[in-house]
């Protein structure tokens, strides 16, 4: 049985939990804007003082130019951050490849997983998955004439399934689904299956090796506050990599780069997943960002972020707002969205009082609990704007802007 | 008739031009090492004092974090330094998005152009292009059920040809290629064209409007001194927009991103182009870079690049040194490859001597010639080292690293 401390309840109380937290450390390594209460980490993750890029533009660009290849180990930055984030997902060394989009790793990811079983013909992904994941997987069944069937991550798998792609945390509902169970059905099913982790990863313990995942992606802005639009990354098991088939085949993943052939033939383990000449800007910046985790348990963090996303919610429902996130800790992420009747006003009402969260259409308060800088007394003083401004106040209608971005 | 100037024949004639040069300006604006010759900027340009980011690291991101997506307008990143590449490139706006890497958008662009002419079975690439263009080529034709042919820019089309891919210029010998006259063949044999002018780009005119390119991808870190991995571009002919069919479905090129739907309707426009969330780290680096060319004519780059690669050649052919890259101005990039009995090992010794050029197995020692920040007497003073070595050193065999990226 485990013990689940009830919420506090006074603001008294979060202080006293806040000064017993053992995370209390982390958040000052962060440069958060004075006052801010930011519940958008699980969108883009807060910057870390560890984080400056002065000595890569101007020492090791400006300075050392092309040289920094070698001299200041660009082109080990993929594999070495690949390593780093691996640790964060259950993953021994070796099986993560950091690099481009999240895009374009679902499409690496899918098109290698489909390849791993020829003979099927069916690709699975959650009808609430997030829009990429559903966009790409088409893509892709298109290009290999597969079909591309939209389910829950909790249905039965159909026939002839060769692929099953879900996201361990729903982004939208902060739904977790049982990685574990559905990796063991995908396998009875005699399928591989893709896991996107982009809701999960730095957030809550995942783990790949231990699950067995196939394949899975993962982007870095959000928990692992890599920065806007900071590389994502890809995991292929070590016991597909020796056939792992991956379609964007850039010279970085040649198995003899510098020997400039013309034909591809891929290196051998996860260096075949690096694609072309990498953002190293941007990569040196989520390098940095890395850093905070030699410190950080991610049992401290989950129960943090249990704690913060019960305390959020107990004050929903006090306040009788209805909250679609699931109570059950194994079925939560990090995040709690609740549906309000008018949730975009509502958002831009909170963000005029220093309160970030963010909307999603057509009825969702999003909020996110990013363990390592956010507070109890900041849920406690959030949740607190959140029940005045929707027991007191006419909102009035707000344009919508064009850009907010996952 | 053009009037060709000799190359200058002594140190201080090569002074006077220097003294001459209308872009001398421009070299005021890099913040090069002192001392160093630094003939790779045809693989890493140099850093421009422009380029910070101290902003977009503790303000932008810092501080404003994802309110920055509308407040400092990243969301509109990718079109805006689009539309800047496009500028150098002959493109009319909104015809080029910027994101990703290289390898990425020619994968978009390889696969765009062959479902343009679903009914032909045959894509050309050039078997001397880079090797990532041989590479994604052999991996759309197989995605797609093409036949992948590799010919010379200069040679007859086959039957049944539907893309054709060449480069402008040749990343190893320098060769310039006649865009105009081979997308007329291209075209006359009822083909669509992709030009890669990542060896063109910031370093010659580049006409793609005029000649009528239907697609065309780029690099920005070689002569655009984007940064190390900056992102790459990808241009797509106003005429084909409405139809042209991308593979990487990413949710930021949808007709309504915000909306958050379930299957993909692209966005109209060069919009579609978009792919994830783009690097906007690397990307706003970029975008310093690009500021160099509010002041700089093309045409004085075309005709200092000229004047600078026959210096060296005149130089060489002097010391009795093959030069592997074409005579014919019309013929050449902006770069000097010479073959040598022993080209890595001058490579080397040159680089401890302070002047950085680049080797190219087997025999090619490969000079860039960035006509923004390279000055005659450089070229001078470079040439002068490099025959120095060739005729009295005795060079030890030397251990080749890891990593010189292209």
């Amino acid at each position: 049985v485990s013990f689940e401390p009830r919420p506090p309840d006074s603001r008294s109380a979060a202080i006293a939990l806040d000064a017993a937290d053992p995370l209390a450390f982390a958040r000052e390594r962060f440069d958060l804007p004075p006052g801010l209460i930011y519940l958008d980490g699980n969108s883009l993750g807060a910057k870390t003082s560890s984080v400056s890029l002065d000595d890569a533009v101007n020492r090791q660009w400006g300075r050392d130019l092309i040289t920094s290849w070698n001299a200041n180990a660009w082109w080990t930055l993929p594999r070495r951050i690949g390593d780093r984030i691996g640790a964060l997902v259950g993953a021994a060394s070796g099986q993560v490849m950091c690099g481009d989009s999240t895009t374009v790793q679902l499409f690496q990811a899918l098109t290698a997983a489909a390849r791993l079983r020829p003979e099927r013909r069916v690709l699975i992904t959650d009808g609430a998955n997030f829009p990429t994941d559903q966009y790409v997987a088409d893509s892709v069944g298109r290009l290999l004439g597969l079909d591309v069937q939209r389910t829950s991550p909790i249905d039965p798998l159909p026939e002839d399934v060769g692929v099953v792609a879900f996201s361990t945390v729903d982004y939208r509902t902060g739904e977790r689904w049982n990685d574990e169970a559905i990796t063991d059905a995908a396998h009875e099913a005699g399928a591989v299956i893709v896991w996107d982790v982009s809701h999960a990863v730095g957030a809550l313990p995942v783990e790949l090796d231990r699950i067995g995942a196939d394949l899975a992606v993962g982007c870095s802005y959000k928990y692992l506050n890599g920065g806007p639009g900071a590389p994502a990354w890809i995991y292929v098991a070590a016991r597909h990599q020796p056939w792992v088939d991956l379609p964007l085949t850039g010279w970085h993943g040649h198995v003899d780069p510098f020997g400039l052939t013309s034909t591809y033939t891929p290196a051998a383990g996860i260096e075949r997943a690096r694609i072309g000449t990498p953002p190293v800007l941007s990569m040196l910046a989520l390098e940095g960002a890395l850093e905070i985790w030699r410190d950080v348990s991610l049992a401290d963090v989950r129960a943090k972020s249990l704690a913060l996303t019960d305390l959020a919610i107990a004050r929903a429902d006090a306040a009788g707002l209805e909250t679609v996130t699931p109570r059950g800790h194994d079925r939560r992420g990090s995040q709690v969205a609740l549906r309000l009747s008018r949730a975009y006003e509502v958002c831009q009402a909170l963000i005029r009082r220093g309160i970030i969260g963010d909307f999603r259409a057509p009825d969702l308060l999003r909020l996110g609990f990013a363990p390592l800088y956010l507070r109890h007394t900041d849920v406690w003083d959030a949740m607190d704007e959140l029940v005045h401004l929707v027991e007191t106040e006419s909102l009035a209608a707000a344009p919508r802007p064009e850009g907010v971005v996952t």
